[in-house]
């Protein structure tokens, strides 16, 4: 995650780090490089047709309208996985509380409720155990090798509640485990369904239709300056695609995505006090940057 | 469910499985045609009026709007039914803990809640009970000709509960199944009622009107021109009635439907800890298509 | 309830029941006739303005988006009314499991269930009590005469379940009356609280001074094809208004309302079992319709 | 609460009440009045540029867009007022039940409840305390004047509670009361909390401009008709605006507000059983008009 | 907060305190004089080309789309803000009253819980502890100085109810405390998420480029009005990301962020009479603002 806000004036006219220019910069060129071929074709080949902008209007109402619901979509999913992370995170926080207000504080099941979240983590990233992992789940490593170790851990906390005498206390603790299972099948839910390919297919494919045709369009009204806005018509829409790439997988690493690691380390921080651990140091980003 | 998330530069260009055009090639076509036969009336017969393309343009906006409305009521469909369908698989987990936790580990309890997903998918899809439904049922495979399966599955469930002693362990559990039973219940309601039919008719009829008209608008600008710019029109638009067909009907066998087969078998493999069995395989994408 | 899904090619041409256009055929024949006598005046008595069509795009896209949030807000009202029945229903499924596991399997409790839907519906509705509901009360069909009957028969299983001895049964019991008393009401906060007549208002009379002004845009451009025009317009804005009615309404017995005598009927088949009765057969659409 | 449904025709010509246009008048008229005189100016002083109505495009694109969004804002606060509202009722209905079900129907508490509502109908409207409310509160009366009476009738209703002597009893009313609180903060939340005010008065500001400058682009194309268009294109827009402002504000006294003191009435309806005491008559709207 | 609601015609006039227009005015007169040097290029060193406004339509329609996304989105945050930091209010209320219900009214605890609101409140703000948090901490104040005191003051919370020796009063109180951390968790969620960088940027960017083309496809129609219509549409397009930039972090000292002060002042009316305190005066806006 880009920690950074509001860009400044500054950052409008430089700024890289976060920027979608240098992962599209190629499309906008053939986009603008299309527009450059049919103004020679037009003007030393054979005319072509020139269709005006208000017959690509509805067209581009059209494809605005897509683009906006999967921009939407995609937000929406990031949103949620951003939700649903921290509803995890309370729900530590508060499971830690209530092992210490109904069961005596029993520090091993706090320990491995913060395994949860690093297991959950290396799983959505599909990534091996990483020191922070190992560390967390200490005498409890041999889980990050089970068959689905989110799973797995959310059992061997299970055990240990079983033990547990106070029939109300058990069921409390269980109570809390249902809602740690909740939000980690909410975080699967969107890893691992992508949204539907068909639109994907659908809104690249007419993406490239519009920006490939509207020089057409452009010829007449605009004369030497098509490329310039063929290519600024593409940076828009392309760009606006491209970010929706990155915010439709928020568990992967990249720029736009969710900072699990920074996550991970302030549950660290809170359980640190039931655990009897001094705190960890905050999370820092490096170059406005949160992994 | 087709799982394949980011259209490279190739399938962008040639990319059938999972596209929707091999589905709407005929429509593309009748308005191709319609557009050449509208051409050559034209030119040939008597002169047709030649309405203005913003003359169009309210009709178009007003056409993007419906579609992009049909477009999320249909998304949040198949959204909400994977949302309650994870919802379900979190509460099945949540519940074999629980019996563990609360009830000394009944297997044959947690056995029927796999049964449950399982009865639930057949019941969805309407199709009889296959090998893996049975399976999963063992001893009560009678369940599977109840009037109503998922029901009868909980009921039996139910009975089971009602013979524990612990009056704190029978109300965790008989929570547990109120809450498969609200999950089930969602997951009917979407299954049994269509999107409103009047919307489907009128949205149809009007796509099929703009789109038999809009060459007529087209002729003056786009000249020879015209049948393919009604052609991509008619692309864009039936493409995306036709991925909204598909999204509407979460539960069917479609390409982009959800992959109920797959997750039964992630909540088999979730429970088996708990059945004491070996894990199974985790479910495979056959040519990127999970059933 | 309509219960087709998707319109074939021959419904798109010919299909009647559940389509828009019968109810709203003379408004689209009075617009229609309005955009001949704007013609006929134009030509024979004295010229009008001809507005260009770009002058009216903005009024039309205003128009879009105004319609398209009515309609927004119509079916999310139909949608969550839905949801609300389907809630109730697994309610009922939940409490008559409950009442097993918990207090024994009181049937004269588990059949008030199933009176509280039957008495919802009619209360809903505004329709006296008819035989399905009255079968459904039994020996407590004085309920149906209460000054607000949904209310009275909660009150009466909160008297029998006050009668139980065990305090956890009692409470557990007790939760799920509120809930059903959740869903209850907000059946009667759809049902009672009309979409803001303002609203209403504002968009009818827009709509028609829309449709009546766009003509005169349109004599120019589309000639003699301007009623056709005027009418397709007619017909897609008046038509969406239309659908909207029904959807607003989701309670009603109209054809795009809910089918509450088959959820009532669905709610029977599911209590069969608990009442030792045999499962009613399962609701039957005539002629694609559920009511 | 205009309890009226559907304009009928007769309505879309002549409905004044619950009608928006007598209450803008004034803002149309300035619309026309300063087309009126942009056109004198235009003719008889010195000719004025005539932006084409496309250059007016864009900008009425994103006036729609932005009414259209403040409009959804202030819909769903409505909205979510009702039903924060119809949570209240339920949550009253389910306690009156729960005080039979578990603490053997204290009168008191239940009538305690009821002059909740009352008060927080006081507390959400600010006004003082009228007869329905001293009614409803009996011996409480006192709680009307507290710093906070909402909260303060609230409190009392805990003391009586913390009299209970069963604790199962105690903590489920206790969870109750926590639920009536969460209802009764959610409305003081709406009820204290505006719309961002930028937001009105950039809208506002926006809308103005629009209005004022439309004509412009309106005298070329549409002539003496000129002051017809922009009253209409006024109405259209200031009329979304000002149904939107009633919307935001929906426990005022306004037409298109919540009719509170009818909601009031349901629950004296409600409870009326568990208080002994016949059934008031249901509210009755007057001239459709529910208060 | 700004607490004033409708705009009067005279705020609509001069309304400085709320308005945008301050903080945006260089950009405004940044995209006139960029308007005025192209129309001076244009008419005395070289002619430059004329784009037609409808070659700009889809470009302003898209640009619409994507600033009402983000506009929606940034709502969404705040309100959402505003909704947990409510939530967080009911339940402190929900909790004192619980205390007295269940656990004989420990008033150290129900200042801990006054104490959280303020903690958290700095703790979102980002400043040092003031006179009102430090006045409600009392005698447990060093929890300001903690790794991450809303939660330390959760954990001291914890502490307190572990040595309640009534089992049912301990679980209770332990799951109000659950809600606590998940409103808090909420908060923190907002305040530490920002939206993502690379959409600002684009929409910036885009919004930049727009304003500084537009003029271009102005000077035809609007001749010597064109730098007042460019100057309109920057201020439309950049007031609207401007108040989107402060509806973004809704726990800032902005203007149209929400007023804490006020929200925690609210909490000690409501706690005062559970701590035996007289209740401290309402929060009083100064100049129309609540900090």
């Amino acid at each position: 995650m880009i920690t950074r806000r509001r860009p400044r004036p500054h950052d409008v006219l430089f700024a890289v780090r976060g920027a979608i220019l240098p992962r599209i910069w190629w499309r906008v060129a053939v986009v603008a490089a299309a527009a450059l071929a049919e103004m020679g074709f037009d003007r030393w080949v054979t005319p072509l047709q020139h269709p005006t902008a208000a017959a690509f209007g509805a067209f581009g109402v059209a494809l605005s309208l897509f683009l906006g619901f999967r921009n939407n979509a995609a937000y929406n999913r990031w949103w949620e996985a951003r939700t649903l992370i921290g509803l995890l995170l309370a729900e530590i926080r508060a499971f830690a509380r209530e092992v210490e207000v109904m069961a005596g504080g029993d520090r091993r099941l706090i320990a491995l409720a913060e395994g949860h979240m690093h297991l959950l983590r290396l799983f959505l990233r599909q990534i091996p155990p990483d020191a922070a992992a190992l560390a967390a789940l200490g005498p409890d490593a041999d889980l990050a090798e089970a068959p689905h170790p989110p799973c797995a851990v959310l059992d061997r906390m299970a055990q240990r509640i079983a033990a547990i005498p106070d029939p109300i206390a058990r069921r409390a603790l269980s109570e809390r485990l249902g809602h740690m299972a909740h939000h980690q099948t909410g975080c699967e839910k969107i890893a691992l369904t992508p949204l539907p390919f068909a639109y994907s297919l659908l809104i690249y494919r007419t993406t490239w239709i519009y920006c490939l045709l509207v020089p057409l369009s452009l010829i007449e009204p605009a004369g030497w300056m098509t490329p310039v806005f063929a290519a600024t018509i593409a940076y828009v829409f392309m760009g606006l695609a491209e970010v929706t790439e990155e915010l439709v997988e928020p568990f992967a690493r990249t720029d736009n995505a969710l900072p699990l690691d920074a996550i991970c380390r302030t549950a660290e921080i809170s359980l640190a006090p039931h655990l009897g651990r001094p705190a960890p140091p905050p999370p820092q980003a490096e170059d406005h940057y949160l992994s």
